[in-house]
């Protein structure tokens, strides 16, 4: 092979957009050195132009006409870094079908479009690099693709939002109600300022869709993620979880048990001594538990103009030496054909342990009714808060079950919220236990 | 291409060789659809053929001949998993001399005479897997080599040494003396009959090693890292770290500043709310903090049979990869040639804060010469700590320092060492600040 450069295209001149110009731009002559051939950065396409993004181009590099990347024949690569699904999904599959090998970090679209995409990449003989789409700078899919391909995920936990992670953290740190740490971080940038598919759990469950598709085959399952976010969550909630033992974290979680696959996003309670309980403020983290290797825990910066920049150049190196090579497609894009017809389980079918808040009138028999109702739906209580004392008033009712399946939760909680002696919403919280 | 199947050749059936055998023989469909291609497991070497190790061989598979795996035409990798100097070196290079990419998991090999070996290798045109040499499941070669391309590493700081870090896990929960608890570990099979490689630190600096060589571009620098073990830590300076808000905990340190590298190994305070404190038992993990990316660490299994079984599997299918797509050598073995002129620093010039314990006899004027002479040397104390008082008896007096150069430190002992009012060895242990 003669070729001595691979061009790249940036369409998107956003965050990360610079952070990849920047590094691009500014680290030509190293990574030169360590690629043993030149990336060179043709051209970035951006509707605006003018501002400032603290980088120098070439003059004529900036362009504000996605075309003139998609349509270079000298790009090998194209970056996509403008998110959202329109017009994100026409570039990719134009830059595709051009013969241009992609690399993106829109998990939306991956989650929602991504099967699509693929064959599309795969009929065109391109690749497809989607680092950045999950977690940052983790570099996650390399992880599970390449280091497990002897392995075969069990399990996996991550904290993979930013803004949500942020949030709960100073909810326990300061004990301040949820709406006023959200404003607190749309004023220091952490939440934007529509923050629904961060604190509603979408967007974790968009990064889960891409992870469940690389650990058990099951390409792009967005909608069959359980999904709840953390905008229900109280300080009286993480002042009770710390009394037992737990932060709570909004968790992105797979699991396999048999052919059965568990795919939820929703608040967990972790026990403090699991390594995910202290990772806080913006910071993710997944845990994986192979059968091979055991329990890994990848932890970094999950968003950012240059942590999520390096996540899309290790994409572009990694495609670039394939195509210096001349062979593209040297790693599957989706990793692993499973062929294996694993399932995704319902919801009502998934079996974990319970945090329950209810709040109840405090009067005799109380807990003998409500821990009455949980015991025909087969649930268990392991153990029982019930502090303040206010007869003939609302306070809360704390209890942790044992393991125990959604389905009856939600059968013993119809019952119990209708109870007289109840009133108000039962807080529930599902919770990983100790040891697992 | 047409080459449909990748034959691997095993030195050495021991823990790791089990590990590889099960997963080849066991994941063989499962791989292959991964992968695309076969990798057929042909030889197993080792001097014992009788032993069961659980796993069901083939019949002829296993031989007591190294030289039918070097020798045999239609191996493709030979995977060196004896372990040691001697005859692990020449395996290897004979290995190569025959065209041979090699797998291995020999950080002591690696950095000891790892530039012979990947001089020969690229001589002979063929790779050198070294995945599983450093951390077991950890992926830390491909962390470093591939994900953080972009990158520079500026900081790294690893527990890579399961049986230290177990022990001081021990410590710190039992609050027991080494030399008990090293004799448990034994018991259970963390320690080796002859501990002396993981204990004294050796072990976490062959890898450290490794790691500079690809951080830095300084190859197997082996000699030049400063190592000190745990055998001098007391349960008494494990008490006063936590006093203090730290755990210790045996690191491997390289750091960048300017064009010097600190690179160094020996028990350090961390504190409390660093993640890497709360890595207990035989795990391992490692900080990387890099220019792009940030802050980040990875944190899993360092050995045993199935984790590090799994990393050589890794490195298999990568070199496999490159096989069946003609393009060996696709990555760099060393990934970085730098030509930067970095230089590994001596221990003298190094720049941190320290722990002292001084044992000095309770009298009058004792804590305004210590902190005389320390102030002389340029020497600024953060915190003191003088609990007990025994009037003319031997008592603790532990300092704190604020950053300061080793250099002094070791001036400042000298003469405070030969105080009337100090008996006894003063215990120093380098601290890594809050915050850092």
């Amino acid at each position: 092979m003669d070729r001595k450069s691979v061009a790249v295209g940036i369409i998107g001149f956003g965050t990360v957009g610079t952070g990849v110009a920047k590094i691009l731009l500014k680290k030509r002559e190293e990574l030169g050195r360590r690629l043993g051939f030149r990336i060179s950065l043709k051209k970035i396409a951006d509707l605006d132009i003018k501002r400032d993004r603290g980088v120098r181009l070439p003059k004529g590099l900036l362009v504000n006409d996605a075309g003139a990347v998609l349509n270079d024949p000298d790009i090998d690569i194209v970056v996509e870094l403008i998110g959202g699904i329109r017009p994100a999904k026409d570039f990719m599959l134009k830059a595709i079908k051009n013969g241009k090998h992609v690399v993106t970090a829109n998990k939306a679209l991956l989650a929602t479009a991504g099967k699509g995409i693929f064959s599309a990449a795969e009929r065109a003989g391109v690749e497809v690099g989607f680092e950045a789409s999950v977690a940052g700078s983790i570099p996650i899919i390399k992880v599970i693709r390449e280091s497990l391909i002897g392995d075969r995920v069990q399990a996996l936990y991550g904290i993979i939002n930013g803004t949500s992670n942020y949030i709960l953290s100073r909810m326990t740190e300061e004990g301040v109600d949820f709406s006023s740490t959200l404003m607190e971080a749309k004023k220091l940038g952490y939440a934007e300022a529509d923050p629904t598919f961060d604190i509603e759990g979408t967007d974790s469950a968009h990064k889960l869709a891409i992870l469940l598709s690389l650990s058990f085959g099951v390409p792009f399952s967005f909608r069959s993620i359980y999904t709840e976010g953390i905008t229900g969550i109280t300080p009286l909630d993480i002042q009770f979880a710390s009394e037992f033992g737990y932060k709570i974290k909004l968790l992105a979680i797979a699991k396999l048990s048999n052919r059965n696959i568990e795919a939820r996003v929703h608040p967990t309670m972790l026990p403090d001594d699991n390594l995910m309980s202290s990772v806080n403020g913006v910071f993710n983290a997944i845990n994986v538990d192979s059968d091979a290797a055991g329990r890994a825990l990848y932890y970094g910066r999950g968003a950012g103009e240059m942590p999520t920049g390096s996540a899309v150049v290790s994409d572009i190196a990694d495609i670039a030496r394939n195509i210096v090579a001349g062979i593209p497609g040297r790693i599957r894009g989706l990793g692993m054909p499973e062929k294996s017809g694993f399932n995704i389980m319902s919801m009502e079918e998934i079996n974990t342990c319970y945090y329950l808040r209810f709040s109840v009138i405090d009067k005799p028999g109380v807990l003998s009714s409500i821990s009455g109702i949980l015991g025909k739906c087969n649930i268990s209580i392991k153990s029982v808060i019930q502090k303040e004392r206010k007869r003939e008033k609302t306070v809360p009712l704390v209890m942790m079950t044992h393991r125990a399946k959604e389905k009856d939760i939600i059968r013993a909680l119809k019952v119990i919220n209708r109870l007289s002696s109840v009133s108000g919403k039962t807080a529930l919280i599902r919770v990983e236990s100790k040891g697992e």
